[in-house]
């Protein structure tokens, strides 16, 4: 059996069946810093440790062993899937019969660069920069579209010494289609162990410092950054129980009893900014807990602090929601009944506000 | 402290890590099912075991019993930060002050679904079917970005009983960009333990069964199947020595001895197909192992058979390689010297080819 084992990019991410899988092992094959991270469980086993770059070789050695009737681990850091070995590996084995082979999936790069970020993930693109065997057309192409997807989007293999084109095509092309503000969380591995991490916006991204073990993730148009992290949004809404002011204004808004638009005789008038649609002065998604929106919470109060939201109060916004209200929303519960339509329906409308906002703050601490 | 630790679709994908927080913590807080797979180490603490959908009440439970001074964790399956709960975990947990959380990664259903069908990761996207708070619109955004980009494509969530509009709209969107004859990989997960995989043509995928515990997995345009698996190279060339008849081969070239275009009056013409273009009779890239191109090892043999692959021997693709071996290769040596930049030159004008060959067959097995 030749088991292709994924240990994740430090000792901590291997996995229970990885360490069975090494530990049954006759023989370990590896790329020779990836040893360190196993060797209280390789004692006496053979070890073939081997530099980058012979891949074949370690594929063919591995066969090799396998027909002496070996157990033999080849051990891959991260993901053997996603630009480890795997391919490789299978375009080889099919050359022979009756050899037994699997992969031992591991912890990649980009779930465990998010761990350090915060939660930067929602759908994704994952991309690796390395031009060595990849035309940069083609890899210029994927990062277009998942940029006008709007995929978060995980470099792999960002920069070396040597490779920095891909690196100055993938900043240059993200820069044309997302917003320079766009948080930005850069994740380095140094000496295999420790782990270091700091969040820029696109705009800067160029110049941070990047190589070889550094993962980039770009956020989508709704990522933000507040206290150090990196968040996006998947569109929950953190409470089911509205506020009593809330529920007060709805029951007016019922009656017929508030003015649809701006309302500047009020006493508060412009609240948030002077071109607003007050409609709806109070929020239908209060506390939405989306940082996106330009809100962050009062620390210790309990209390989400809308003021630089104005998605709300923006005309075509309070038309689509009206609009949906008026048609399917007849009672306070309907609020809780329709409660996913109404938070996909903002969520479009969020979306399109991010179209017309280019230079929204998407860090929220500054 | 509040963990937030994913713990893979399987017990023996748990890391070292996640295991070590579990040992660890006070109290245990989990979707039922999940508790399964760690019974054995969380004897003895509270367990707070809850169903699917109420998500804020687990969050703020985890808040109250860290301020009681426990250590909590929090059981995701497969990765938190990839659909599980580490986003809004960050928009709750950014209310208080003094708290101490973090999220401890774990082997999300691509990597993990991927290692069961063969190697069918190269560049891909990761996207979610489900609607239930994500517009559809921007879902099919998304599917159809990552078709155009040629990302290998990831759906998580496809279907459940009642929702099953997003998977009928994936299905149409992909029909739209990509070849129906493409492979799809179908990997569920039965009772939390059982891995079934099953690989069907994107033109069947419609019609294949499909449930909330299923990962989907889409090959970009070089993926094909051989012997059950599903495999996308990724472009290395498998030796590194160029076989002796294609040395004498390419020594008569060098010489200006072989005859450029069609060779009619070779006694094997025409041995792939009837339009072709011989130049390359022998092909400089042999063996490529790349069953993209139609040819397989015959088993046992160390021989590769070429006989269905015609991209070498198109008039398109005979002119851009030859442009660039008359400007740059001028020996044998140079074939290696030069590897990855032909690689690279290899890898675009078959790109070009899949473009041309709608109805190449990806499934070398049939």
């Amino acid at each position: 059996m030749i088991s292709l084992i994924g240990i994740g990019s430090k000792r901590e991410h291997i996995t229970l069946k990885a360490v069975d899988r090494i530990k049954e092992a006759d023989a370990i094959i590896a790329y020779r810093p990836y040893l360190e991270h196993i060797q209280d469980i390789i004692e006496g086993k053979e070890i073939y440790s081997r530099g980058m770059g012979d891949e074949m070789a370690r594929v063919e050695l591995a066969v090799e062993l396998e027909k002496e009737g070996k157990k033999v681990a080849i051990i891959s850091s991260g993901d053997p899937g996603i630009y480890g070995m795997a391919n490789v590996y299978f375009q080889i084995i099919d050359k022979y019969s009756n050899l037994e082979f699997e992969v031992i999936p591991g912890v990649t790069a980009a779930t465990y660069s998010a761990s350090a970020l915060g939660a930067p993930l929602h759908d994704l693109a994952i991309i690796s920069l390395s031009n060595l065997l990849t035309p940069l057309e083609e890899i210029e192409r994927k990062i277009k579209h998942a940029a006008i997807g709007d995929l978060v989007i995980a470099f792999y293999n960002p920069k070396s010494k040597t490779r920095t084109e891909p690196f100055e095509v993938a900043c240059k092309t993200l820069l044309e289609y997302k917003n320079p503000e766009t948080p930005v969380g850069i994740v380095t591995t140094v000496d295999g162990t420790e782990t270091v991490s700091r969040i820029c916006k696109l705009k800067e991204l160029h110049d941070q410092p990047i190589d070889m073990n550094t993962t980039i993730i770009i956020g989508n148009s709704m990522t933000y950054v507040r206290k150090g992290k990196m968040i996006t949004p998947r569109g929950y809404k953190v409470t089911t129980q509205l506020p009593e002011l809330t529920e007060q204004f709805y029951e007016k808004f019922f009656n017929g009893d508030i003015q649809i638009g701006k309302n500047s005789d009020c006493e508060y008038f412009p609240c948030h900014n002077d071109q607003e649609n007050c409609t709806f002065c109070y929020c239908p998604f209060y506390p939405c807990a989306d940082g996106s929106t330009g809100g962050k919470w009062i620390t210790d109060k309990n209390v989400w602090n809308c003021k630089n939201c104005n998605w709300i109060h923006k005309d075509e916004v309070v038309d689509e929601i009206l609009d949906y209200i008026k048609e399917n929303v007849k009672s306070m519960d309907d609020f809780d009944t329709k409660k996913k339509d109404l938070l996909k329906l903002r969520r479009a409308t969020i979306y399109k506000t991010k179209d017309l906002d280019f230079n929204r703050n998407y860090f929220l601490d500054e």
